[in-house]
């Protein structure tokens, strides 16, 4: 098993509008994808749509604040059954955000792709909290041709 | 162990513009940091220097337009003894970049902030050649705090 990692930090006062960016589905609209639908709560489904497809994410976790966790229930083949992770802590003007993609099967090239691009999409979550503006899909950072 | 890994499509008519960005001291400060000095070469040694500290590297393979590594030989206690692999291919527009930052002991806080920090580095990389400008150390893209 090997994982994405990643670590921001989003200047605000407090860790509530980080965690509303992850929690809601208007938050995740506003850095992920504009098609964003579902329901964010523990046991809902959340579903993200891309250009060239999306994901459904099962949320199995929400500590108001601190986690927000999701289970990859629908997706491409080596995304279902993962699991991403956001835990958040205060740290004077900072919420830092430590992510995890964790249990992919294999180290592909899709991985190596995909954690490029969760960082790109960390960036507009920072930009979203900090700027009130995101970069969400279809206006996301490329990181190489249609991606 | 773990390794940080990341994939970029910089859009160039051939590998050899990145290649010379990976493999030369010019290249290299024109999107990592400004302060990089020494000699890329196979058995030579990079320093590679920011306001915070830097890195020392040993250049351990060198195949033009195919593939650069590094070893780690100075720096951070957790990067002493760590590698950095690039290898290249194309892909009709593009110049594909396979990026692993391997042989990490410990997935801790701070290669969770070099995972995101190497993102952006190599969106720098990818703008230098593709527009002539990158965006390297000290005029980086912030992801924390002073990082």
């Amino acid at each position: 098993m090997v994982d994405i990692l990643h670590r921001v930090g989003v200047e605000t006062d407090s860790p509530e509008k980080v965690y509303e960016a992850l929690a809601t589905i208007d938050g995740l609209a506003g850095w992920w994808t504009d098609d964003t639908k579902g329901r964010s709560e523990v046991g809902g489904v959340i579903e993200f749509r891309f250009p060239p497809g999306g994901f459904d994410m099962e949320v199995t976790e929400l500590v108001p604040s601190k986690r927000v966790s999701w289970k990859v229930v629908d997706g491409p083949e080596e995304w279902v059954g993962t699991t991403v992770d956001w835990d958040l802590r205060q740290d004077g003007d900072y919420t830092i955000v430590m992510f995890k993609h964790g249990g992919w099967r294999e180290p592909v090239e899709f991985m190596h792709h995909c954690s490029t691009k969760w960082a790109t999409y960390l960036m507009s979550m920072k930009q979203l909290v900090e700027t009130g503006a995101g970069a969400p899909s279809p206006r996301d950072v490329r990181v190489a041709y249609p991606d």
